[in-house]
């Protein structure tokens, strides 16, 4: 862990939201900017399944960061108007508590005895940053992918201090079934490999292989057939199958797809990575008010930005901008912004060009 | 293997279209209706991957075939007009040779000693039957799927003798980087299971845990999101998580998808699945005659259907109507047919009541 990362350890227990009790409770953020003399000038930020806190370079970790593009000076989320913090959710394992994490009870490793985490509990780990922040007033509480579900969760839940504004990207107010039975195989793909052991690998001998499909099948859902097309076609790799393994890597997007599982794989945890998946799954923001329209309209923001892609598979661009019209007929001022990026679900870190300008726009506007 | 299943022992070897011969290859196949007098009444139907040549009931075998609404007295591909072949594609394991089969040299299976495989293959195998049955014109030759990418190649190797119509019915003139991706991903799967040892298990023990993963991630890319939306939604199924299962099904589209898997998986042999899936991401139908519109204009045929489902996004309905466009710039008389089905790639299996009239009206007119 770098420097930039601290870490709020709460003093009291921390209750699920579908039942069990964490003791201990740990959890990482980093900060970018100044938190003002009224305190009333932040920006909560939430993140998709598995990066870490560290969304942008600072002076204590010059490395670059996940939405590095995103957030600094000059940036379209401007640290020298905003007080940035962004959290590693509950149930990852980069500094916050998870299933990889020791359980203080038993000293050894959660697992499966972690309870059913949910976005609501990641939305609430959140709120205790804040709250331990001293944090008056958020201008804005933003998160892509399950955090902009989350973003929605410690929305709905999480009345005070006030929130100025709802930034959704390429999110979605609930679940619906193709992204769930992807997510669902990705976690079967892993349980199937025998080094899973239902759960009880060692640290650092986890079912790598059920890893890797599993991230190429996320990668699969993560981009789209029109940039694979222009950016693939039919180009062979530079090796090919040979009569000792015929069914190697032939085409140019089977190695890119090698490469990306490889790179990703050492470094999350299996089991957190199933905790999480499955969160997301369970999310559906109508559990908060009875129905989606309840929800939007006890929802205690004035403002919304719903953006995302038109190539969207996994968040399709359809949900979002029913989200968008539930949000405007609730009375928010909504701004709703398709963009016609090729890169799928995963444009918004990709396709900077289309997403900084809209996201600047907005922030500067609050 | 039923009486209705004919089966041609070719008594010459097989040169296969990437190097490798066979010897005493078997072509299994079914006919419906009567070839007449002049012998130029017949149509040549190919398979998807995975079915075998009984596409309707008769007589001699009165179970329901895979296309039992499209073939017969009074349906769309009429048999009281047509005498209707359809091959067990080669490399397949319903009575043609292919990776499962004894290997007459050796007495063992092929297994992965099996050539490499292509549509090539297929079609000339089709092309075996066409010749052995003596028919002297071909009224059309169609396929879906995988079958529709063996009806182009049959067009472009086999002139004679002279085809009238190619029917290409949720299909492609080659295999796009999103397809490869995901089929590539299903190979990887099975041979990933132990089961699978190399491709030599026992028959009756192979990588079933394997085939039920890849037969899900095939029904993910079969469907559609917004079928699957307006069909499962949020619904939970009967059985939901314990703590003993944590990850086990939840929601209904998990437990869909798992029965659709037990019912698949018990009659594939996995290596013919790997061969043929291989098959697929293999074919361009530019490598006849170095490009696509070349080998549009030396397709010898005077009329083309060229059908699919808005909602397909294996063989995306772009795909299809650049092939429509090539075939009419080539000088054929063609027929689109953009279908607004929600069921995705499988919709010409389900949504019989788009699909059959548009097919019907097509041959109709030949």
């Amino acid at each position: 862990m770098t420097d930039a990362i601290n870490i709020l350890e709460l003093d009291h227990t921390f209750t699920m939201h579908r039942g069990g009790v964490l003791h201990a409770v740990e959890i990482a953020y980093e900060t970018w900017g100044t938190l003002n003399e009224d305190r009333d000038n932040a920006v909560l930020l939430f993140t998709g399944l598995s990066p870490s806190a560290h969304a942008a370079s600072s002076p204590a970790d010059p490395s670059a960061g996940w939405w590095e593009d995103m957030i600094g000076c000059g940036r379209p989320i401007d640290t020298d108007d905003f007080f940035v913090v962004c959290i590693n959710s509950l149930g990852s394992c980069f500094g916050s508590t998870g299933p990889a994490s020791l359980n203080p009870a038993t000293g050894k490793p959660y697992r499966l005895t972690f309870p059913t985490l949910t976005i609501e509990d990641i939305a609430q780990a959140g709120a205790e940053v804040v709250k331990s922040l001293g944090i008056n007033r958020l201008r804005a509480v933003i998160g892509p992918s399950m955090g902009g579900m989350t973003a929605l969760a410690y929305c709905m839940q999480s009345p005070s201090p006030p929130v100025d504004a709802f930034v959704s990207v390429s999110s979605a107010a609930r679940a619906l079934p193709f992204a769930i039975a992807l997510r669902s195989l990705q976690r079967e793909i892993i349980r199937n490999d025998p080094k899973w052991q239902q759960g009880n690998y060692e640290a650092g001998d986890g079912p790598l292989q059920g890893m890797r499909l599993a991230r190429k099948l996320g990668m699969i859902s993560y981009r789209s057939a029109s940039e694979w097309k222009s950016r693939f076609g039919r180009e062979r790799a530079a090796s090919v199958p040979s009569a000792h393994d015929p069914f190697g890597v032939e085409f140019e997007v089977e190695s890119y797809l090698a490469a990306t599982a490889n790179k990703f794989t050492g470094g999350f945890d299996a089991n957190c990575y199933l905790y999480l998946s499955r969160a997301m799954d369970l999310f559906d923001c109508a559990e908060h008010g009875g129905s989606l329209p309840c929800a939007a309209t006890e929802m205690p923001v004035q403002k919304a930005l719903i953006i995302g892609a038109e190539t969207d598979i996994l968040f399709p661009l359809e949900q979002q901008e029913q989200l968008a019209e539930l949000l405007r007929e609730a009375g928010k001022e909504v701004v709703f912004h398709p963009l016609p990026s090729i890169q799928g679900h995963d444009s918004f870190l990709v396709d900077m060009d289309r997403f900084r300008p809209a996201i600047g726009e907005f922030f500067r506007g609050l």
